[in-house]
């Protein structure tokens, strides 16, 4: 396969892509440490369906966490749309964790602030009331033994990358998560890219 | 607080009642070993509004799996809705795994199976496109260390419950888990019952 499309996502902005059945999707950190918040919807002759990648239904399909490698994502009708097939990053990432929000930022005391929900509504061509679970990639939030959570500071290096197969005809959105408040994207937010490969 | 009224929640069916600010909820396993499937939407005069209890919201607000004694589950929105007040049970429950719904008995075999997505969609007066996660009460699946999950059958003894202080005015839905395909509610599905505290 041959990266046939490289979108550049700059820091706190999100962008999508149009994928068909088959081809790859690579996520990469460009200088590391940097989460992406990642969404699926399946597509439709006019943008996308409600149908969409379900953290849910994923973790009950897998039985995990988070996909191991040659395991699917799946959407709310339980169709796999997303396949996790390479992962050079330190293997870390997180589907438990909401997006940003504006009620997010204003909890923390800035209440106009770029956010993965508000990257996800721009991005689409269609109104989302819902903003799904999304699949945090390279977010470093492990659950201690006694299901407690921590957040911890993105792990990636400079170019780091995770890929899926595309299992339907999909869009696929990124968003570098705007989070500056917290310590999960380490110092300041940085951005991201998106190839397709075919 | 005295209860001031009981619903039962047949086998296999689902029940919705509506609570004031404050009341408590209580959710009884009648016989013992069965989960119940349980969702919030915050009232309107009407019926219920979009803004409902959000698994992904709960866990980061409370950096748990499953809130601990005193802590509330949130909406959407990032408001609390529902308080863990108090918990008679073995006190395991589950907000990782999807409500059972058609495609889920579809790849189990069964194409035509009460569901709680089914009975959700039944008890409410609105339209509802994506089914939230719901709170798995009494539903045991552990996490391993390793991330990956277990499904072993409610531990639950005749009369347990678990109660719910609501922080907001809503209507709180509750399925009596039908699945009788894997071992969730052990030998077989049977009923819950609903209690308004006031």
């Amino acid at each position: 396969m041959q990266t046939v499309a490289r979108t550049p996502v700059p820091a706190r902005t999100g962008r999508a892509v149009q994928v068909r059945r088959g081809d790859h999707v690579r996520v990469v950190d460009i200088a590391g440490g940097q989460v992406g918040d990642l969404f699926a919807y399946v597509a439709s002759p006019s943008g996308v369906t409600t149908e969409h990648l379900s953290a849910a239904h994923t973790r009950t399909a897998t039985s995990r966490l988070f996909p191991a490698i040659g395991e699917a994502f799946t959407t709310d009708l339980r169709r796999p749309i997303l396949t996790l097939v390479k992962d050079t990053s330190p293997g870390r990432h997180d589907l438990l964790i909401a997006a940003c929000d504006d009620a997010r930022y204003a909890d923390l005391g800035v209440p106009d602030h770029p956010s993965c929900a508000r990257n996800l509504r721009d991005a689409l061509s269609v109104r989302v009331d819902v903003v799904p679970q999304p699949v945090n990639v390279f977010m470093q939030v492990p659950v201690r033994a006694d299901g407690t959570l921590d957040w911890l500071p993105a792990a990636t290096a400079p170019g780091d990358s995770i890929t899926f197969r595309a299992e339907l005809d999909c869009v696929v959105m990124v968003s570098a998560c705007p989070q500056d408040l917290t310590v999960i994207n380490g110092a300041r937010p940085t951005g991201l890219a998106i190839d397709v490969l075919r």
